[in-house]
């Protein structure tokens, strides 16, 4: 059975930056759309956005292509890097 | 023995800009110095500055928390992103 997955607090706002990153796309995106666009799982999408995820540097930069940003807008958001 | 990292044309950027940043510091930081600060290896941060380490998004905070950078800095460098 897979492990089950907790959310780091330290990623939560990040995953919440994101997922607002996606539905502020136009047209919007759904995570299925996103996944296609990154070629990352749709699972691996929602724990990113669920902060269950510790995403690598090279996964922010597929990220950010699929979301059409530069990689630091994705790092650009209240309270990032808190523990 | 330990596997041979072979460097990631799409982190080297990366890891030349922490490298610049770790310089940039008054005083400048050793490698050594920054391990201590952000508790990473030494070999670690070594593997980060030579594009050799994908690094998670908590390594990125804790590499701007000890080099007092916003997150967002730490991808803030020319070609950011491109594969």
């Amino acid at each position: 059975m897979a492990r089950k997955l907790e959310s780091n607090p330290a990623l939560v706002p990040f995953g919440r930056h994101v997922a607002a990153l996606r539905k502020q796309m136009n047209p919007p995106l759904s995570q299925e759309d996103l996944s296609g666009l990154c070629e990352l799982d749709r699972t691996y999408i929602s724990g990113i956005e669920n902060g269950k995820r510790n995403v690598s540097l090279t996964n922010i930069f597929r990220l950010a292509r699929a979301l059409g940003v530069e990689p630091k807008d994705l790092l650009d958001y209240p309270s990032a890097g808190e523990p």
